[in-house]
């Protein structure tokens, strides 16, 4: 029987403290660190990055959008680091909220859960625009497989909230919606708690009781965003232990390319959220 | 000023008919062509696919997903695909439903819309779920460099419409939210139609009023979905010509893979589609 991702992921946390390091190579980022906006900076900042925070974050979490920008090329360098961050343990969280109907997510499934697939991550954020039954091959992979998924509920932008703050016909908002399918599934289910949900700390906190959900929060939002460590426990308080993941990218990132100096940025947020959370 | 994607599309479909031919290389259908599921049996059913039907379809529709599943390798055969294509004046559709937060979707955009990335397509597939905001990177570089984005409004999937049935603020079903808001951009904006929604022929009609979007429809479902000619026309009838894309997978890679077979198929369909279109 293969451990769940929800368990290894809360193993995790309880050796090394709830941060999620982004490592989000954007175009401005790289020229920030007086690297080119190229493959070869792509890949000196990705391993870089890994370097400074494998014994500080319980998760890297690259954003696969900066990577897709160089096409193969830049998927090459994201397949090292996935590589590179598993050789050391490291869990690897894969930010690309695929989604598409339930044949063709069969595809990215397999992309990004399969470990057959030089792209397979510990865990891999999808969008639920096309519904759950559609989500059916990545939860199955998931819960097969010891990985992970976590699903969009309130995103930490706040631009525009137009669809998550619909209402079902169940008259509860979508945001929320997406909550109790999870949690359904996770009681449903063998109870492994595989299946979290992406919940911006940006946000406002759900009516929805949140230690209930039997799975992961992947909370992003967290430092340039404009959300705290405070903000974070004070949505999250109650949940079980090991169970809240608070994503922080370019607050940290802006420390690099210095290794000490990422790594103690990723140390500082670490212990404010480790603090708070307590 | 560079031509508009809404006006390309319009002459191509004048053309070549409305067809659209999608690209969906999933092991299902590699193995049914008795062809290896690995990186050469992809591009063997990719060119061969693209050379089948280079002078029937209006555009291509390659499935990012089924690339995706091999990684770096995968995407190579989609960038040969593409350049391809684009050597045989073949409009591509990269239908990838990207999409993230703002910030982010830069880097989704430079991907597929930016003419220096080995991905650049002429128009890709996009998700509304983080918000209209978000998806400004696509909708600006494609209204300056010619190119299209198709938005989800209501997807060929029936199995579960719980968010795209929502009802927003404004009480109206998310699906007919896309509508408006795109046919606001392409009004709002300098009327060059680049911006399109996908809206499957295997649901009901919308009460929008279609013909006013102002952009193309991405129309998936016909074929093995289901969905005919005939459904399409009921839906779309009135919409000025050329704006109207159906795009067929399964139906026509089934014929495969010899050359004369898939053509075959693809110019029924095209016929089909041109007659009940007229």
């Amino acid at each position: 029987m293969v451990e769940s991702f929800g368990k290894r992921l809360q193993e995790r946390i309880r050796a090394l403290g709830p941060l999620c390091v982004g490592v989000d190579p954007s175009r401005e980022t790289l020229l920030g660190w007086e690297r080119p906006d190229s493959v070869e900076g792509l890949e000196f900042f990705s391993l870089r990055v890994l370097e400074a925070v494998i014994d500080v974050a319980a998760v890297i979490k690259p954003q696969v959008a900066f990577f897709e920008r160089f096409g193969s090329e830049g998927y090459r360098v994201l397949e090292r680091l996935i590589a590179d961050a598993h050789d050391a343990q490291v869990l690897v969280l894969g930010d690309a909220k695929r989604a598409d109907i339930g044949s063709t997510n069969e595809g990215y499934a397999e992309a990004w859960l399969d470990e057959r697939s030089p792209l397979c991550c510990d865990a891999v954020t999808v969008s639920p625009y096309l519904g759950f039954v559609a989500l059916e091959p990545f939860l199955r992979l998931a819960t097969e497989s010891g990985r992970g998924v976590f699903v969009l509920s309130a995103t930490s932008n706040s631009d525009d909230r137009v669809i998550q703050s619909a209402r079902t016909d169940a008259n509860e908002s979508v945001e929320e919606m997406v909550l109790h399918t999870v949690a359904d599934f996770n009681t449903r289910d063998d109870g492994l708690g595989s299946v979290g949900v992406v919940l911006g700390a940006t946000r406002d906190k759900p009516h929805f009781n949140l230690p209930s959900l039997g799975g992961p929060y992947l909370v992003p939002g967290v430092g340039m965003q404009g959300a705290t460590a405070d903000n974070v426990a004070r949505i999250f308080d109650r949940c079980p232990q090991g169970t809240v993941l608070a994503s922080v990218s370019r607050a940290i990132l802006l420390a690099g390319p210095d290794r000490a100096g990422l790594r103690d940025a990723a140390q500082r947020w670490r212990d404010d959220l480790s603090g708070a959370l307590l």
